[in-house]
């Protein structure tokens, strides 16, 4: 169905674009493309395409929808699940959306900022911080990903508990759809019932229905005071009472709340033996909490009164209350520096997965148990946006083990843990999306209904199927 | 191409039905499902089918799908844009949800709900609150109006401030496809990156692509404290400013910001005399704020200081703050009777728009000037959920003036408000939706490239064209 680009073809994509738009295959500057951060997947291109404009790529999508030349559109490449990099097929093209970077307008009297799609996610943050306004989207990935691919992978990240998802920060997009049509919908509204919510439609769906080339997204009220501790917590399940009974004191103001297994404080241990840990002893599950009120609002003495009361309750066994900046920084370095010792220590198999916040305890329990069947003294490192039911569960071999351990257990353990997550009404994807390591368990985990209706909408906004080939929907 | 049911179709539909399920179009009992609020339209159909169980709803479709039958969803009624009834071609049949009226469960732990469509707000509300919970979804016809009706509309309403509108609140449904497949979407997950978002192209596309039949509804904490409030504005931009202001000071705790314009005060103090108005001397600008907040967080206190600094500052002229819970009833009562007012005097012609927040204020005004140039003496009644950009900018003969003027004027007045409110970036239907009375302003107005992928997307789910044929999209 798909081909790859004749030489003429490749010279008329090239036409479309400006100088320093178009990157052959074969020279060293595409070879960036084609990885991935985990190295799991190797990416194959027929070029690599540098739009400067959403014209540029419609007439690229024109040519390659007229010609059947599959496109991978492109972020920060920083994605987890290899939705960037093209595995088989005919060779695609790759459409980088990063010399679009463009903040096109901060209104702050509209509480909205348009960007395109290239803006680094960090610079975004920056850009609305600069005028005073706070865009709340946050993940460890921010100095790399671009608000494209955010909103392409509907990303999540540590304030989605307050702020939601990268789908709520959304009043609307212009993107290009695959025959080269434009659709624009970048005006700042809170509120438009005209027709069917392509914008959702696109967001999530990983650049198969689309090329989002640009977005509002809603700006908040930075905050006036910050509250963030570090408490130590009998279990999970206390984790997810001690988070209701702070937001039932302390109101919708709760805008992260991460629960960490003692297992990821000890690979910082092992990683960052100089770094001091702020709680003492070593609790087995700990969270990560951050509240946040406007200034002069008495925040830190609600939230001392609030923890007091916490304690005594027992849903906190000890904690500590950041005094300073720096003991702040302290603890998020904690949490975002987890990631990192997981690669070092090279998991067996991660998980993205999302429960009901009612079963989060019963899940861990029971995914413990069958992780110790499968494997003596394999390693869990449990930790997660627990207020969002979201765990990253990831599974590592026992101490000093040799390698192929890995790739033997790698299987079964995914399949147990993805089971015990559907059988308890979760998701198999809670922030990462599908992209092509996954299409085979949401085959096999999705509705089938679901999975129909997703088909018919792909065949109908992409009959030639050239957008991200074999990504979310397979073959 | 839809064809209207042969007797022996219309027993078939009544075999997938219980007892009760059916009623003959004739009957006085099919009647009421053939009027809509405003009695600007007479509906139509062939039967009127009240399924009990998402299985009636698909034998029901299946059918349908088979014979080309139209259906109509019908939820409570309440639709303002003819979205629940037939006008032209062969008889469909009206499926009204009522009877699927069951809350399947309350989960507090996981903070949702799950609801059929046909159970009435007000129902659910108390649902919600009898589990120590709050379903913040509130509007005027929340006594009548029923979810899966609020979920296909994406309802707004007085809470969109803080907790959004319908689909913000939904974390998943459960849906009848045309050819009768059944969606099962209802796990209560907060997050979850699976595929497509259907959820969100079902909500709010007026059943023109599947028939919601249940929801999984976000819970919210019960506000431990209540502030209200009616306050004097400068003027419409004043107020979007004082808004602002608030929201720096208090949080996210602004619930509820209703700009009256003094002609619907003057609306109230005609049909009730009797009635008192907290504020003296008839502002031209007032509005009603409510701002929530958790029990033992010196909500008031704080409410109080910040309002003598907008006093201060001039953004607020005259202010009285709810001292009982009677003063705050009436205070909302005044709001909630402003659309009877309405209807009583008569509107030349109603409008339901959005404007960026940033041009609310020029927007009232030419508006107002380009009304007082369409007639002399013509009376606007402008309310709405001016934090939302949300207008209902309603136009009234002069006073004592007969009924023809009306009819004359309907069309250039909707014209003018539809214009203007299009070339300031606003949208021709911020919460009511299309409907049938709309199509056409969606084609004047609506984005090419938008209507053409609706157009795709409606065939690949609905290719005999048999939900809700003639809303949203016509002919």
């Amino acid at each position: 169905m798909l081909a790859e680009p004749t030489p003429e073809q490749l010279e008329a994509l090239s036409a479309c674009l400006d100088a320093g738009g178009f990157i052959d295959a074969a020279s060293a500057a595409a070879q960036p493309y084609l990885v991935e951060p985990r190295g799991l997947y190797r990416g194959r291109a027929a070029a690599v395409l540098k739009p400067a404009s959403t014209d540029q790529v419609a007439a690229i999508l024109r040519l390659c929808h007229r010609h059947r030349i599959g496109v991978v559109p492109y972020g920060g490449g920083t994605g987890l699940v290899g939705g960037q990099v093209s595995l088989a097929g005919p060779r695609p093209v790759v459409l980088s959306l990063e010399r679009m970077n463009r903040i096109r307008a901060v209104l702050p009297d509209d509480a909205a900022i348009i960007a395109e799609a290239g803006v680094i996610l960090a610079d975004l943050q920056a850009a609305a911080e600069a005028a005073g306004r706070l865009f709340p989207l946050s993940l460890a990935a921010e100095g790399t990903c671009r608000i494209g691919g955010n909103l392409a992978t509907n990303a999540g990240g540590v304030q989605v508990l307050r702020y939601g998802n990268a789908r709520d920060l959304c009043l609307g997009v212009e993107a290009v759809l695959a025959d080269g049509s434009v659709l624009s919908g970048l005006r700042p509204l809170r509120k438009d019932n005209t027709g069917y919510d392509l914008r959702h439609l696109l967001i999530g769906s990983e650049g198969t229905l689309g090329v989002i080339t640009a977005a509002t997204l809603k700006l908040f009220p930075l905050p006036g005071e910050t509250v963030t501790a570090m408490l130590a917590v009998p279990s999970p399940d206390g984790a997810v009472t001690l988070l209701q009974r702070l937001r039932e004191r302390l109101g919708d103001g709760v805008t992260a709340f991460e629960l960490i297994a003692d297992q990821g404080i000890a690979f910082l241990a092992e990683f960052y033996p100089e770094r001091p840990d702020p709680l003492a002893g070593r609790p087995a599950w700990r969270v990560l909490v951050e509240v946040t009120g406007p200034a002069g609002g008495g925040l830190s003495e609600r939230a001392e009164a609030v923890l007091a009361d916490m304690i005594e309750a027992g849903l906190v066994t000890d904690g500590v209350l950041a005094a300073s900046e720096s003991q702040r920084a302290q603890m998020w370095w904690m949490r975002e520096t987890l990631p990192e010792c997981n690669r070092r220590t090279g998991a067996i198999s991660s998980h993205d997965i999302s429960l009901p916040l009612s079963r989060i305890g019963r899940f861990i329990t029971e995914a413990q148990g069958i992780v110790a069947g499968l494997g003596p003294a394999l390693r869990i490192s449990c930790m997660g946006h627990v207020g969002d039911g979201n765990l990253h569960f990831n599974v590592f071999p026992p101490k000093g083990a040799a390698a192929p351990d890995r790739k033997t257990l790698a299987g079964p353990v995914k399949t147990a843990i993805h089971d015990l997550a559907h059988a308890h009404g979760g998701s198999i994807s809670a922030e990462h999306g599908i992209g092509r390591m996954k299409t085979a368990d949401l085959e096999k985990y999705g509705d089938p209904a679901k999975l129909a209706a997703m088909r018919a909408i792909k065949a109908a906004l992409d009959p030639r199927g050239i957008l991200n080939p074999g990504a979310v929907i397979s073959g």
